[in-house]
């Protein structure tokens, strides 16, 4: 909890219910999910098990890679994340930090924004990459009793650039 | 058109009905409303227009930009964009070069990925930035007969590292 208050902040329960989204019970509901696709998630990148990362994506996933790669449909993006695996990711740990956002959406979504340490890697291009930090954006959907990856969108975090953050709060996050 | 065939391409209208998604013709209403909020976006950033910028933006709006500050909230992710335009933005033009992708979301909603062409600018600790290309993630709500944005991550195309795309059709995009 910061000072924005519980995860579903601004506004309360009262304004989901107007806004048709989930009452904070549900919300808490959502929350959890979450945190399993989450959970999961960190668990087949650490096992670089592409079969248990692609189980969570949606049919029509999208995602946005760190520099800017659009793959579009789960055939490009699970095949995408293949090859890289294959060239630079294997064996390279990516440790959850924190879900710092989880803002239901309408139906029983969510938007969440997960922030990842990952560990040194080299680029195909034989260039390399310290330890870092992504918040990564994360669009789910409902899907039976689960979640699953309709949208990823993964930003490195420019470390340098967090201490001039505009907002206080947030300086050096 | 890529070779993806329609913006709401793999599986078409068959599978969006059974997921309960919105059939091509009321996916095709989503697709106008996304354009709009788009168009008014590009707008509110040329004239320098906070206040219609941040009319776009839904109460619970959150915002990770191209360094990786996440903004959560309208009054933080106005507050940092005002900032961030008297500092560095203001007169810097950004330019639509596509909608990439337009998915509906249940009830209503889509996440799109745009792409922008933006002008150099320089950054608040004097570092030059040449004209550059961002893809925007927008997840977009429902709000009476127009979207809101929910959430922006918005990150900067590496031109470099688009020519390895492991997707061979979305090399050099």
């Amino acid at each position: 909890m910061d000072r924005r208050g519980a995860i579903f902040g601004v506004g309360g329960g009262l304004a989901l219910m107007a806004a048709g989204l989930p009452t904070q019970a549900a919300a808490g509901e959502v929350s959890s999910k979450v945190k399993d696709v989450v959970d999961r998630y960190e668990r087949a990148w650490n096992a670089s098990d592409m079969d248990a990362m692609s189980a969570l994506y949606a049919d029509d996933v999208h995602w946005v890679n760190i520099v800017g790669m659009h793959w579009q449909g789960k055939r490009d993006v699970d095949h995408a994340h293949r090859v890289y695996f294959d060239l630079m990711f294997k064996g390279v740990p990516m440790k959850l930090q924190e879900i710092e956002s989880v803002v239901p959406l309408p139906a029983g979504g969510a938007v969440a924004v997960v922030r990842w340490s990952v560990g040194a890697f080299t680029t195909p291009v034989g260039q390399p990459v310290p330890p870092s930090r992504d918040r990564m954006s994360l669009v789910l959907i409902p899907d039976g009793d689960r979640l699953l990856i309709a949208h990823g969108a993964n930003i490195q975090v420019d470390e340098m650039a967090q201490r001039s953050n505009p907002v206080p709060a947030d300086q050096g996050r």
